[in-house]
């Protein structure tokens, strides 16, 4: 018997068996193309083994040794198995059979079958890489109950909706070891994506190894700098993964670090120091100069060597012109050259860079300021500031990505980036120029974030936008996804990501080792301020201290989400459900009774001094809040001068400390307006 | 006013103002030779500013650098400065002046003097490596209280005890990637200690890229190895922080991943595959031929270019001459040479190791096995199997180390590291002699650890071997060491070290997702068999799961600890201390209705079910702990049958299970004696 999964439902399948009813919760993310689930399980157990079939290559063999690992972690089970290789038995329990050697390139095809029953597991692909996005669902498909480990009987057939997929790490902000991208290389791997696109210069910083000009890293990298090995380190370890890897050279702006080696390439004589503060900067490098092409042509055939992907980002973002306008070389350059402003003079820049990376075989892939009326058809605009962007580029016949509503950088909540679909019926594209639309990419900004909180800051929001770029336009449950995210990010943890364990180790930290409890009950209502407004509360630079109240709180909190949906639920229902007030009331007397046991810690942890009126704010509200619950026990009305007393006080509890602000103020505004009408 | 502090009465001093009372609480670790502590104290504030004089190399600076951000991170205060420079302002806050660089070589002078006074704080040293060993003292300075973040008054000289404090990292037997290696270089540097002791080849794998020899690392990795830039990229990491990186080459035993690719130079004819197993191993190198010297000779030529260090450490344990004695090549070498047996050949073997290691400058180190007769003054003997080859090697004029009482790996309680003294007076030494034990090693031999784990068996234990290295000998009150030594343990912590987060993380696999607490009350009571026992329990390898509840749980659990000293306290009181009597209650309280909550999370994690019954018994002890309690309450002796009765359950309870075992049945079986008396 087959139950074809209407997944759009969602993966809470109920099926009938001949004896018995059951309900099998699926925990993928991304949701595959199709699943039918059957009758039965494999069960796992310490004589399991593994094979691989039709690959030549390592990488399979690396990738399915790895996954036995994780199964075997994960269980504690004793397989005897060690090492898949090609002299490795080709037949046992799972049979991963694949046709070639996938190429680690846009449009490579990695769909995938599979099937598991109570005899056996078998993948199928037409690629290694197909495979490894199969294994991840296998390892995801793991289940368990009192007899032990098993995998549902389950056929999928799965393939991803874009071909390109991909997350943005900013290591020129902050910079980012190789440890940091390893493990987010494996959590890209696990949400299916397949793009790290390495934002590797800015003003900041400069963090690659150039032989050609050593200046450039030995000046301006205050030494952190990845080597040329090290590159190729990362490279190897994505490609293992299925996964590319297209460097950024932010320029003609965000190019500061540059010019502290060679500030003759630069608008403006100089000298020049490495920026330290955030923000747009004025340094350009100078178009109109013959011997910055000549810089260019030697320094990307350097790099075209270096990555072997066929595409280069050129950024060419948030330029001012300001250098470029007060640098009379230049206008002479435009006038001479019929150049009517700057966006033309960027355009014309951008023209020969164009040439300089089809000499070396690459692609061009750029912001969406490079699209101009007479940009050549083979670049790729990645669009930033808007889906109109987008849009206009599919209809010129530009190819374009997606990132405007995938800045995870500004702590926007998971089922904001979720529905922000790429491609919908809307936008009114015919299907040949929705055909230009690649995919998209998640862009993690480095302003605030350190090698400690980076991976707070990308997991688990990411594999939300993973799944909008791989599963089937209409799997759009927000609710349903929030469930299988928190799997999902647990699970993320066997790959050494840090984003859950390092939120208790900060708030030790900041208790300076005493009981986290009072402070943990405060920051689970709190998240740090959203889009652009951190950066408008106070000056941040390169170094400031990112280990306070606001770098612990994530984007998104659970608990307050939690508490504002009970309570949307509580009232559309009318407000008598007891169980729910019980709820309600159980939130309201732990943060009302919180306060005072966190004083007791901020008095001898001062980085906490900053939150102690948001923590007092806490109590106020749900003092508040017990005193509506009460008056709606008793069927009382709030008298209008009391409400007025209780809207001041929320609405001063919604004011931002130490950059961070309270969640649960408006659930309670909704309370009041409740009970006062 | 100054008040000479008593170091050995530990650093909780008492000293008096002339206006008020104070105990200031120093948690120095490891204890310096002399501290001198000062009314008043240095306050922090974002004006502060740091220097650095006398030094022409890079390093103090960037040390510098890290401790102004280290400074931030725990403050949260904004300082204007960046990175602090050879170009950077001379004078500031803190002043750093030091006379020479130092050089990463054995007896370089680590000495440093600290003063701190409320206008500044100075601190000078011979060299940058003092400098370095006193910027750590200065970050454990740091106090806090109502008004904000402080330096207490106070002047320090310091010195270590001995010369060479070391920590071996066994990355053969499990593969540690090269940020495990760098995060516990900055926890040897925040211990004062100053020797890596890298173990790079096993039977389990050959972990270096060789040119010369380039089957060896191809063929007996598995692919896990580190590259020759990763090895210089570790070097210098670990020179930044004044430590020495000596490498080890286990031979001739040890050997069987040398032997896959280059077999012909073992004892039998092979073929050879990487050993998966742990244990003492056949295969050995053939001691017999001219090939096997001239392969040696190749290969530490190529090995003595890498690796800087004055000292290459040879191995030389556990040869257990089977594959020789069955070797008749090698049977008539001995008859020929008048070899009498196996130890013979193998100081005959060292011999000409030793003259290939002179000639390309290096001195030799071993395991006490290679302690021979005949063998020459220059090497360096390391005693792991007892004290007696330590006094019997410098008794002869050899240098030694001690690493025998250092053994981490064996799950042992940190006071008996903390008392294993190398230098002790019953040890009957001529000064002389004494100047011949250098110092010694902590060992993390790597059977059963993984990445995930290591640290947890690393941290905080190695650092009071640290301290019985670096502080005078009668420092030895472990009351006040565990104490400082939670504090050290938790700042570790803020150079990534992740021995306190991953056991939440790992708790957490093992619940798969599900609350952590139940599973916490039991495994804080735990500890993984200790010395050789687990490996008797049952046959692990190289690929068992190391995820285990066995492996979440460490050594020397605190909650345990101190239960066991509240008992002991309690009864030697006279069991009548009511305050004791209820905080003993509320541990039966919490274990005793911990199981049935377990039970739940167990039923739907099957990697727990082994510790079920032990959980099982936890609960049925502390039923008995509380009956035993009622009974001192009452005054009420136990009947014998009884006690039997409950002498049984005790007993049964100390049983393994799942390779742990409680930690919290002997102080009950006391209360039981106490009782039935």
């Amino acid at each position: 018997m087959r139950t074809l999964v209407q997944i759009v439902i969602a993966l809470f399948v109920t099926f009938s068996y001949l004896y018995a009813e059951s309900t099998v919760k699926l925990n993928l993310l991304p949701v595959p193309k199709q699943i039918e689930l059957e009758e039965g399980a494999f069960r796992l157990n310490e004589d399991f083994t593994m094979a691989v079939r039709g690959s030549e290559n390592q990488r399979l063999y690396r990738a399915a040794t790895r996954t036995l690992r994780r199964l075997s972690n994960r269980t504690g089970l004793f397989f005897s198995q060690d090492f898949i290789t090609p002299q490795s038995e080709k037949t046992g329990d799972f049979i991963i059979q694949v046709n070639r050697t996938g190429q680690i390139k846009l449009h490579e095809d990695e769909s995938y079958t599979l099937d598991i029953n109570n005899e056996q597991i078998s993948l199928s692909a037409e690629t290694d890489i197909g495979a490894m996005r199969g294994l991840e669902t296998v390892l995801q498909l793991m289940q368990a109950d009192a007899e032990g480990y098993y995998f549902p009987s389950v056929h999928i057939e799965d393939a991803p909706r874009f071909p390109w997929r991909g997350l943005l790490i900013d290591v020129a902000r902050h910079w980012m070891p190789v440890e940091v991208i390893k493990r987010n290389l494996d959590g890209i791997a696990a949400a299916k994506m397949n793009v790290l696109h390495w934002h590797l210069t800015e003003d900041q910083g400069f963090r690659v190894e150039c032989k050609t000009f050593p200046k450039l890293h030995e000046l301006g990298s205050d030494g952190f700098y990845y080597t040329q090995a090290q590159i190729k380190e990362i490279i190897d370890y994505a490609a293992d993964r299925g996964i590319r890897v297209m460097p950024e050279f932010d320029i003609p702006g965000h190019s500061t670090s540059w010019f502290v080696g060679y500030p003759e390439y630069a608008s403006q004589p100089g000298p020049y120091t490495v920026e330290r503060k955030w923000g747009i900067m004025d340094p350009a490098f100078n178009p109109a100069r013959a011997e910055t092409y000549e810089f260019f042509d030697a320094f990307f055939k350097e790099m075209s060597d270096l990555f072997p992907d066929d595409y280069i980002h050129i950024g060419g973002d948030e330029n001012n012109g300001i250098h470029w306008d007060a640098n009379e070389e230049i206008q002479q350059f435009k006038r001479d050259n019929n150049i009517k402003d700057n966006h033309e003079l960027q355009s014309y820049f951008n023209k020969r860079l164009l040439n300089i990376l089809q000499k070396y075989d690459k692609k061009m892939v750029g912001w969406d300021e490079i699209l101009q009326p007479d940009s050549p058809k083979d670049i790729v605009i990645q669009s930033w500031r808007g889906k109109e962007s987008l849009i206009h580029a599919a209809k010129n016949g530009y190819q374009v990505l997606l990132s405007n509503g995938y800045y995870i950088d500004l702590i926007q909540p998971t089922d904001y980036h979720y529905l922000n679909d790429p491609l919908t019926e809307d936008m009114d594209l015919t299907p040949e120029q929705a055909q230009f639309i690649l995919g998209g990419e998640a862009t993690m900004w480095a302003e605030f974030v350190t090698p400690e909180i980076i991976d707070s800051r990308i997991w688990p929001r990411t594999a939300a936008i993973a799944e909008r770029l791989w599963s089937p336009g209409d799997v759009r449950d927000v609710e349903n996804m929030y469930d299988r995210l928190e799997t999902f990010s647990f699970r993320l943890e066997e790959l050494a990501l840090q984003h859950e364990k390092n939120y208790l180790m900060m708030l030790r930290r900041l208790t300076n080792n005493r009981p986290t409890e009072p402070l943990q009950t405060l920051v689970d209502v709190v998240e740090p301020l959203k889009i652009y407004r951190r950066g408008q509360a106070r000056e941040f630079t390169q170094h400031s201290p990112y280990t306070r109240v606001m770098d612990a709180a994530r984007a998104d909190q659970k608990v307050a989400r939690e508490f504002r949906a009970l309570m949307e639920q509580f009232l559309a229902d009318g407000a008598h459900n007891p169980e729910m007030a019980e709820k309600i009331r159980q939130h309201f007397y732990l943060w009302a009774k919180n306060h005072s046991q966190l004083v007791d810690i901020i008095e001898v942890s001062p980085i906490l001094r900053e939150i102690e009126s948001l923590s007092e704010d806490l109590q106020k509200i749900s003092l508040i809040g017990l005193e509506l619950m009460d008056a709606l026990t008793a069927g009382e009305k709030i008298a209008p001068d009391r409400g007025e007393d209780i809207s001041t006080v929320l609405k001063a509890a919604k004011k931002q400390r130490g950059q961070v602000e309270l969640q649960v103020v408006e659930p309670i505004e909704k309370l009041l307006a409740y009970v006062s009408k």
